[in-house]
């Protein structure tokens, strides 16, 4: 039987967002990126293992950045990005990895070839500024690109930029084999099923199994979601899961319950 | 003039969100407690300052509550208090606070007084495991209580129920004065009023002015979000900035443009 752990192909790639944005924090605005990064990241083969959402303060995004660049194989960053005052995130990460912030050319050529002649004042030129050496990484709907320096992915916070920008960095980032789900949903709460569910998760160890209640039409009830890269253990894992549901006279429905 | 800064009473009251699940960072399920944290904190007098999501692991909860209970005056922490193998919060807190995990009186007579009589089982009582010295936070809606210990506030993750433990925590709270917000929005990108923004920002720093790009039926434009705590000041602040979009043959709108 193989498992991740013993196939040497399997290192696991890992990735953590910075939502930078004092929106985010005062409840003004809701976030719609972290859903999609971590979903899209998936199926390249990168799992997401942290968020931090930090408000518009150079220290608070250098703070953050710094620690999850450490830790993590990518690090995204969304948000703070436009021509405004409290758009700061490409000082921040300047100042981050202690390096000077420039104009990027190509980031001029393109606002350049943007706006009409004569109007690409000062406060717009402030969105080709990128830490000296980073790589842009342009999008196919807007003119506004986002930049890679390291192992860190600068992304606008609007989602329909955001996603257009993650587009464009594909090509920066390597990955794995991606996490595979399965979803057993069933008509009864969690802790009828909390031991055998303990059971199932001891003996496959390399399988992530989360239970996860709901309240829907058809009532109340569980989503049990089983997690992992090797796909057959997986298929052994839901098996295993199912019969232990039907040994205790509870019946399995396949997927998630309709809302 | 009154200021935040000047006013002796204005402490400001600071609250960190860590969020446990592996649900939210693989995307599967999507946050619907931090808008309805934050906004509910900011009329106590209570300012969301960061939210850190982390998985089902132990030493990620403990790192991330340690981090957070050292720097901010309240840390709520919502997800992994139900019945199963993978709700390890209070586990994780207990571990954080180095103290022993017991199961609270109060909590089993909760516990006892909802079940049949005998159906009170070792996997339920687990929900009423708490660190030694906690005190309970009872909800009206539901059995399930959270609980409190030192500054961190443990919370369910399914939004109705945290909702009502939220109501619950509001006694162990103090705060100061809420933050204010005034919103006006230009049909304008952001860059035409980068530099005038800049400059009510500047005679204003104890306003904090936020620029949100937007795209609706309207048209494209720009919402100006003024946020403080002292109410004639952000009047005034307000004022100044619709007089310099007056000044620039731009027309303001009070409040949000509809979608």
């Amino acid at each position: 039987m193989t498992t991740a752990n013993n196939d040497p192909d399997a290192r696991i790639y890992t990735a953590a967002l910075a939502i930078i944005g004092n929106e985010i924090l005062s409840g003004r605005t809701q976030d719609a990126n972290l859903a999609h990064l971590a979903k899209t990241l998936n199926t390249w083969g990168v799992e997401m293992r942290e968020v931090r959402v930090v408000p518009d303060i150079e220290g608070e995004i250098v703070d953050a950045v710094n620690a999850l660049r450490a830790r993590y194989d990518y690090v995204f960053t969304t948000g703070g990005i436009g021509p405004t005052h409290d758009d700061i995130t490409a000082d921040s990460i300047a100042k981050a990895f202690a390096l000077p912030l420039i104009e990027h050319p190509a980031a001029i050529a393109l606002l350049a070839a943007h706006y009409p002649p004569g109007e690409l004042t000062p406060v717009r030129r402030r969105m080709a500024r990128v830490p000296d050496g980073a790589d842009l990484i342009e999008n196919p709907i807007s003119k506004a690109p986002g930049f890679r320096i390291g192992n860190v992915f600068v992304l606008a916070g609007v989602p329909a930029i955001m996603r257009a920008q993650l587009e464009g960095a594909r090509g920066f980032i390597a990955g794995g084999r991606s996490v595979q789900s399965r979803t057993v949903s069933v008509l009864v709460g969690e802790s009828r099923i909390a031991e055998l569910l303990e059971d199932v998760q001891k003996h496959y160890p390399d399988t992530d199994i989360g239970s996860y209640p709901f309240f829907r039409k058809a009532g109340f009830g569980t989503a049990l979601v089983l997690r992992g890269r090797d796909l057959p253990r997986l298929e052994e894992a839901t098996e295993s899961l199912r019969q232990a549901l039907r040994g205790a006279g509870i019946e399995a429905h396949e997927g998630e319950i309709p809302a």
